[in-house]
């Protein structure tokens, strides 16, 4: 298996290029003129915003190689701009790649990288169509930029929860963080079949697009946000946003028994887990309350776990927990890439 | 001035969102929802395509610190990605910047390369509505996106060139190449005043924004491609797409005394210098024979140097030199950013 270095920049690019294949039925994806030219030229729908975004992955940082293969690598680099546009309602349609790798790396491994991205993003509907090739010396790198579309003025925002709307969130906040802090510890616990399926949400989540797109029609959502920085932090932000605060029910939050064992094995309680920051590519929501039967049924109707555990309130800022104990502030700021303690 | 880790990430993202500016006019310019969300929203007229390209610095390979303030690196990853749609005669609008940067990144000259990219995209017309920011450990990276339009079917592209057709060739090629060489020489005779302009055009390129679109109208052009990879690769790149060969007439090139001098310096010819491997963010433009006026008239209008220095020919993936000793193939295949030699 040739290295980059071996095959050369062009021969990389059109490898590159061809391995992406071209997006089934082009014309009616919108992809005028992909990959081959000096840029992409796309036809978005008449009636539609374009919605864009986008996130990158440092090697050793955002992943460790020891625990995913390539192909798995680019399909959770897929899955975290997935998500963004889910927490937009927007329909995914095209993606750019921009990489950075070391002249050594096998090409083979970086065609299935793609490969890898370019599955994840074909499932939800959208094909890369363009990207750029840079080399580097140290860590790799992948930048990833979606592009999606909702129809105009329709794609949900961080700023429209009012006071009285419900908190819904989806999934199981907190399994991707436990997943992560079991893999990293060193007694190696994580390999034991018990955490597999923690391990799978923080290697392999899986981006809430379906669920967004069934439910958004019924404007049952009044704001939205993506909770991959952490609960507690991403819904201040969308409290910040919305101008408004929120109170978590502790009683409603349905229980959990797996992040529990893997809590009591990490010596911090669940609660905690669950708003701490972790790489939950999940959904936290506003819902008017008219329009709570309306979530639950595209909940059910695309097999997602959806749970309505709170308001938001008339109190800007303040985020609190109501439990047996009385009321207690929600939790930290999300995870800080930046600190220094890491 | 503080570091990235002492700032926080979310501080420094609120920083670098806030400097960012609004686009001016921010509903006119398209945007409906810029940072502060998951995504941003975006607005394409009716009746345009959207034009998407991607590219990426990185620090000591794209750029070399000791040549250049962080805002003229910033500005200088702008005009790669505008030469890019500058080429496809496409109107910047938006764009997306996703950074990897050292936790002790001083934060002012962050902000500053963030505001260099911003005002060379804003004289353009674009704005920055997104982006990401990553941790990294050794060398830092820039990924723009940035976004376009153009009307209806019209982008240019490089596959329409026909047998016939002029070649037209903007600014000088080779002088940022020859402006690389020079400041990399050991004899440091790049403070020498007399390579100013050679050190600018490597440094402070100028993306042929203005001038495309003030030509696409009268569809002169059948072809058209940036040659910042070099003028020999990137035209035969041109050639293969449209099917078609090209013969430069070299009696026909303007001369260009600098550029000559410093070939002399060098030790090479001028005529190496502007086909070689060079970061000129020029465009080379296949021109039906009619609209050569329409070409020359948009290039005195805009102060564009415009030469028409050869022909496109039916002899597919043959491009030669025609010269006083007769033809010769036109040069080697462009920059390789992998060959090992680097």
């Amino acid at each position: 298996m040739p290295t980059l270095r071996e095959v050369g920049e062009f021969e990389a690019i059109r490898l590159l290029t061809h391995a992406r294949g071209r997006a089934r039925g082009d014309e009616a994806a919108g992809v005028v003129a992909g990959p081959g030219d000096d840029a992409a030229v796309l036809r978005v729908d008449p009636g539609d915003d374009l919605i864009a975004t986008t996130d990158a992955f440092v090697e050793g940082r955002h992943y460790l190689p020891a625990w995913l293969t390539p192909a798995e690598v680019g399909a959770r680099l897929a899955a975290a701009n997935l998500s963004d546009l889910a927490a937009m309602a927007a329909r995914p349609r095209w993606a750019l790649l921009s990489i950075g790798v070391r002249a050594g790396h096998d090409m083979d491994a970086l065609l299935a990288l793609q490969r890898g991205a370019s599955a994840a993003l074909a499932a939800e509907g959208a094909a890369i169509v363009g990207g750029n090739l840079a080399a580097v010396d140290g860590a790799e790198w992948w930048s990833l930029t979606l592009l999606g579309a909702a129809p105009r003025g329709r794609a949900w925002t961080r700023h429209g929860a009012r006071p009285g709307d419900l908190l819904a969130v989806t999934g199981s906040p907190g399994r991707a963080g436990a997943g992560l802090r079991i893999a990293t510890r060193e007694d190696r616990i994580a390999r034991a079949p018990e955490w597999a399926t923690l391990l799978d949400a923080w290697l392999r989540p899986r981006p809430r697009v379906a669920f967004a797109l069934a439910l958004a029609p019924s404007r049952a959502v009044t704001a939205a946000i993506d909770i991959s920085d952490g609960l507690a932090g991403d819904l201040s932000r969308l409290c910040e946003a919305s101008g408004v605060g929120c109170a978590i029910e502790a009683a409603t939050w349905p229980p959990d028994p797996l992040l529990e064992r893997a809590a009591k094995a990490l010596g911090v309680t669940a609660g905690a887990l669950r708003v701490a920051p972790s790489d939950d590519y999940e959904l936290a929501l506003a819902v008017d309350p008219a329009g709570r039967a309306a979530c639950e049924e595209a909940a059910r109707a695309r097999g997602v776990p959806l749970a309505f555990v709170g308001r938001f309130t008339d109190s800007p800022g303040a985020c609190v927990v109501l439990g047996p104990g009385g009321e207690a502030p929600l939790g930290d700021a999300g995870f800080d890439h930046f600190a220094a303690d890491r």
